[in-house]
């Protein structure tokens, strides 16, 4: 991972599986800002960090809870979006450019698909990584080179299935290929210090960086 | 869930996350047939099962553990499908019509993304699912109705970002929505005793349907 993402001023942490791995840990411990989707809020006190900001319709947390981070929380009611974007759209409304989010995936698979799917939205806003402990899910904007180490396990996903992609430096030949399903381009490696990738569409792929077990 | 899910004749244990939830051990109970994608053999056996077929290239599994289930171990050496694929397309030739998939989700999200687009491959094979501790994805063609409780939580995808799709049966509208994104026809919510789906292509949807947390 990115030295970046490794000290992210602001830290988004959603409601899905609170990440246990020392990385994550990490860059809690390291982070400018904490704000926590709701519920998220009593995962991240559980492990010893404390929320700066909690946002959301609050439905998740106990009386006592309320109570006792009232001054820390920000209440938007909005049936047409989730919490995490709740979140984003506010950390950008006062002036964050960029964010780690965590607790993205795990639990329900419908919310892991939704969410990963959001973050190209908040794109405009905010850049944005998903940090698990498994891996990172981050935008490449087409002819981008990523710098990577080789022999890096990287999956390669699009909300275009028309899309075609051809790279290099990766193992396995992206040489126009369709990315007509979500397994197309996955389970791919870095061969060297980069990767880049070439494409047309004003939407980025998303990049899976896997960490090594 | 179904009926038919509960009591499946064959269960294939995908190597991501084993389920720990009793309605996941009641199915493997009730299995006719357990195929273990190559380590899940270890996770199975630790929650107190027996594999009857393990599939794949046996990379994860020890030495001891591969002189004790020698008889039961089919290699099948393909770096073209991963071990799912593998056991899926194994079943099938043997005479399999119906499977349900335990592991697939969890662990690496690419892995993730990747079983749950590859299931709709496997279509003209078999008659899959995929079940987890948090939900199940299943496959809907156009125009069927499905069985269901009022007030069940569907999120509905498409590899096709595409497709417009009309609904019948749930709570938020569905009128020509084109699934430009896989958060866009997620959490929704059944009304009645069924819902149904109305759109234009060969590949059918993937419904999830949460479990009630």
């Amino acid at each position: 991972m990115s030295k970046e993402n490794d000290t992210a001023d602001l830290i988004i942490v959603a409601n899905g599986a609170f990440p246990a791995s020392d990385r994550c840990r990490a860059m809690l411990s390291c982070a400018g800002t904490i704000v926590c989707c709701d519920g998220a809020a009593d995962k991240l006190t559980a492990a010893g960090f404390e929320p700066d900001l909690i946002i959301g319709d609050m439905d998740s947390l106990s009386v006592a809870k309320r109570t006792k981070w009232a001054n820390k929380m920000i209440r938007i009611e909005d049936q047409n979006s989730n919490d995490l974007s709740k979140a984003v759209h506010y950390c950008a409304s006062i002036g964050h450019k960029n964010a780690v989010i965590l607790g993205a995936t795990g639990l329900r698979e419908d919310h892991t698909l939704g969410n990963i799917s959001l973050m190209l939205t908040y794109l405009p806003l905010m850049k944005v990584s998903i940090e698990s402990d498994y891996g990172s899910f981050f935008p490449v904007y087409s002819n981008k080179a990523v710098a990577c180490s080789p022999g890096e396990q990287i999956s390669i996903f699009s909300m275009d299935n028309r899309i075609k992609v051809s790279a290099s430096g990766l193992k396995y030949p992206l040489d126009g290929l369709r990315l007509s399903h979500w397994y197309t381009a996955s389970l791919n490696e870095t061969t060297g210090e980069f990767f880049s990738l070439q494409f047309e569409s004003d939407t980025p792929l998303l990049v899976y960086r896997a960490l090594i077990p």
